[in-house]
């Protein structure tokens, strides 16, 4: 848990891990298992828990990984200062996503984070977020989808989406033991054989 | 509460409205908040609770609309049954955002929706939906936004981007009284004197 280093790359491929800021135990659960599992399922890498350690939250999102398959690294309890620190010296980027922040769609804010070309964090917060976030010594960018109030895990969502050129939808996740079939209509999933 | 008629119409586009199932007083309230917020947010023209009604919520999202302006339209307690007969009955199309659905990145399923040019009603679920959810008698189109599990919340917002080619994004809000300046740092926000 206290190992705050990027999970494995896929070749040729920048790191995208998201950070977790100020969740609450109980209150905020749910909405933070939704973050987590929008991550994985649109192909960031990990999700660290910062600061807080919540072992439902993590149960939940590893047993969907174990099912679902792909390489998802979760982690919780550490300090969001060093996961910060320590991201910026092995040569990343942190993009915060707040309402305040550069318009992804009308500037060029996504255009200069893909030409960085750089392994990026991605700063959500829950409850008002320190204000420190804002400066130079946290974030290289702040970002905003769309300039109006919503969801961190809305907005993670499209910023992932716009970051990955829609591709992470059709990934394949690797050692999923069930995969859904998409139909149009009724549920129809397949289940692998365990090797 | 009990009119589920269409929300009034900005000139020349199709109405948008999202109706939220399955929603658990208490347990679900901020991820429904979230999922309210996030439809104003990205343009939808309405949200619709169906079933219960949730106060906080409505609170919540109204205080929301009369701050950072536009005209979304709230309501709550409306059963789903009779929201789709409706809906159908005005000629309008439904969506189900599901993972077992059409996959938006890899099926033409996107395109199919916006050459009907209908309005359009998003259902989207929160516990297990009901099997009719799924068929012809409910939806037109089920559509999943990545086949692995995730958020309503993230499905939404993705769909409603692609569905709005993300210039939901840059669209100004009518009368509002509080308006974000995005900037790449700190918090800009502007109040408009009231008239």
């Amino acid at each position: 848990m206290e190992d705050s280093k990027p999970t494995q790359k896929t070749s040729n491929s920048s790191e995208v891990v998201v950070l977790r800021w100020g969740h609450r135990p109980q209150r905020d659960v749910r909405l933070t298992t939704h973050v987590a599992l929008t991550a994985r399922a649109l192909c960031a890498s990990g999700f660290i828990l910062s600061d807080v350690e919540d072992r439902n939250i993590e149960k939940t999102v590893n047993r969907i990984s174990d099912r679902w398959g792909g390489r998802f690294q979760f982690q919780m309890g550490i300090p969001w200062k060093k996961v910060v620190a320590k991201w910026r010296a092995n040569g990343g980027v942190i993009v915060h996503l707040t309402a305040y922040g550069e318009n992804i769609q009308t500037s060029d804010v996504l255009q200069r984070i893909k030409n960085a070309g750089k392994d990026i964090l991605i700063v959500v917060g829950s409850q008002k977020v320190p204000g420190d976030f804002y400066s130079e010594q946290v974030s290289d960018f702040n970002v905003s989808v769309g300039n109006q109030p919503h969801s961190e895990c809305a907005a993670l969502a499209v910023f992932l989406d716009r970051l990955f050129g829609g591709e992470e939808l059709a990934r394949n996740f690797e050692k999923a033991k069930m995969k859904i079939v998409p139909s149009a209509r009724g549920k129809t999933v397949s289940s692998q054989a365990e090797h």
